[in-house]
């Protein structure tokens, strides 16, 4: 059902010294499915991490914002399928807590050295004994190659695992990038996405990977929507294990962080596009360009609307050029002042509108040439400033409804 | 599929004295289709009208606002469906104009009195010279008693035809209420919903006609939602003829304001309800209720944010209890500093949330029943205020793919 996506293949992913992984199979999800994820972290490495702005944030989540606050250098991530810890109040930060204290009593650190997180059914009581019970498994199981089963027991309603790798060279040093997300449904980020990872063994002081950090979150995963709804649990940690060797990268200005923050951020595009492709029922991949906009938050508030519009999304699915509903939803963006003469439209290489309305080469069939694709690029040139931003999304089918009908069943 | 809604009965209608109504077949939709409606009014009535504040607005709602701010009077409503005349530039505002300029000829009226209002595909060319040549059978079926036609003549994915009656007693007169409304998808008014005719024999003045105007609008066509999407072509429109005699309205302290005011509210409530009733694929009647707000644009915010959401919608359609997507929509409202556990939630009598988490009362077998039914309440306390307000939506099926993938075919 993915479009254009492919599980990583063996060799695909390589593994970043410093960070093991252990996968076990706790019982929270139906009995075959692994569900419980240990990442260890060697002494020194940093991380840093976004979280949702969904007010109604899980227990996870705030339990990993308040671990990472503690200044205590981070040791393990754990993470669990299933059950989304979100909407459970007090009892369910209480057990975010149990989980983290067995975590840390298992492999010898301070609970606040290990962050949590959960994702699955939200306001449903966290089965802690199960993790507890599933977490000796994992860490038997913690391997530095581990990263492509990772990728799979992160998994909800995805139907292939999401994972990436880039190397680089800083310096004199060979430095790796690698990281998993998971993510299908609830899918419109505000700050990070459901449970994404990326470590890099390259050494990075604690300023520079927040830089770095933030500015992958806000050209990936703060870029794409499935369905516009906003996740109780998204979360994005960057780390560095430094295991790589070479000088600290302290600084935007040290020779070393543009590298860094292209494999990144290359990596985190690649997770972050791969969840619109794996997008509940997607059958068409879309990317949404907007162009010569007054500043980058007009052009996202455009690109939006289109992207979270219903009718355009069925639109694409059904392959159909009823592109007016693509100027209804720029009308639509609020952008009080928009100049609708000046907005030009065009679907891959096709001009579709010009002058507030349709452009006179425009010909259907050109547009039904576009539409019958599995990879589209809506443009929109705003012209009336020298700002750009780019979306992607992803259109909506009767499987979309299907599946989350189903969810809990 | 429509969910508890009927087409209205013979004498369910009342006549309007001073206004007349006539239904053509033009053939701008398929053979068979009424697609005109010619709505005249007696001299001396008086019109307001609310429109879309979609940027990319048709061209009929740019020509009707400059029509109604000539300051002359309206003689007569001009609607076609089956083209939108939207997102088509100068040649769009043109063809309005022409059909204007037609319609004035045939009853004897300055093209200034005439509101022109289109409904259908968006940005295809309107054919005035159907229009033009369907005027003549408009003119010639003129009747007061034509509601009922009129009501089908508008319709486009529509399942119902949609209109309500209200008398009532002002002072020593009979009063009468009518209105015909067509909605179906992109449904998310900001101003007035997709075309919504409304009409009293009342005697209102302009300034207090606004008033009234404003206020159903307020609390009818601006609290519905389908899919999110508003329209290009949202109008509104209230007239009045002052036929049925008594003294002028011309100030909400009259003694037959109060009245009026119930009479409109209620026509259109019933008619912006019936909207959502007919939602595209709808199989639920959804009332989302948001009291104890800062202020009520604070509680739309929630409201809203629940009945846009796709997640909270399929569940709706699947019946399942899968209440954390409402949180979840509730935590993605906006409301910065909204105290999550104070919110409470209700389905219907069922609390289903309390102190940030799932009531201990709570049963999933309650869940189910409520959600089991064809109309639900969604009751959100937000214990942060005085404020309440409420949205009406339905739900998101298979059939609403269906209906939007296919809908120029």
């Amino acid at each position: 059902m993915a479009v254009n996506l492919s599980p990583p293949r063996p060799g695909d992913l390589l593994p970043v010294k410093g960070v093991k992984l252990g996968i076990a199979e706790s019982g929270i999800r139906k009995s075959g499915r692994k569900d419980l994820l240990l990442m260890s972290l060697a002494e020194g490495a940093r991380a840093s991490g976004v979280f949702t702005q969904n007010r109604f944030c899980a227990a996870p989540v705030q339990v990993a914002k308040e671990h990472l606050a503690s200044g205590k250098a981070p040791r393990a991530l754990l993470v669990n399928t299933g059950n989304a810890n979100a909407g459970t109040g007090k009892t369910g930060i209480a057990g975010a807590r149990a989980s983290c204290e067995e975590a840390a009593r298992l492999i010898g650190c301070d609970p606040r050295q290990v962050l949590p997180f959960s994702t699955g059914v939200i306001m449903e009581p966290l089965p802690v004994e199960r993790i507890v019970a599933g977490l000796p498994a994992c860490v038997a199981d913690l391997r530095e190659d581990n990263w492509a089963r990772a990728a799979e027991a992160i998994m909800t309603t995805d139907t292939v695992p999401k994972a990436r790798s880039r190397r680089t060279q800083i310096g004199a040093s060979d430095v790796t990038v690698t990281g998993v997300a998971k993510g299908a449904g609830m899918i419109r980020p505000d700050m990070a996405t459901l449970l994404a990872f990326v470590a890099t063994d390259a050494p990075v002081a604690q300023g520079a990977l927040e830089r770095l950090l933030a500015d992958a979150a806000a050209h990936s995963f703060n870029r794409i929507s499935v369905d516009g709804d906003t996740s109780t649990n998204d979360s994005f940690v960057l780390m560095a294990t430094g295991a790589a060797g070479g000088s600290m990268i302290d600084h935007p200005s040290h020779p070393g962080f543009a590298a860094l923050r292209e494999a990144v951020l290359e990596v985190s595009l690649g997770l972050a596009q791969a969840i619109v492709r794996d997008g509940e029922g997607a059958t068409k991949f879309i990317t949404v360009r907007v162009e010569k906009g007054g500043d980058e938050a007009e052009c996202a508030s455009v690109a939006y609307a289109i992207a979270h519009s219903p009718l355009v999304k069925t639109a694409f699915f059904a392959s159909d050029p009823n592109l007016g509903r693509l100027l209804a939803a720029i009308g639509n963006a609020g952008v009080r002042d928009l100049e609708v003469d000046l907005v030009e439209l065009y679907l891959d290489d096709v001009q579709v509108s010009k002058d507030g309305g349709r452009a006179s080469s425009y010909r259907e069939e050109d547009g039904k040439r576009v539409m019958a694709k599995s990879e589209i690029t809506v443009r929109v040139v705003l012209n009336r400033g020298l700002a750009a931003t780019t979306v992607w999304t992803c259109d909506l089918s009767h499987d979309y409804v299907t599946i989350n009908a189903a969810y809990r069943t």
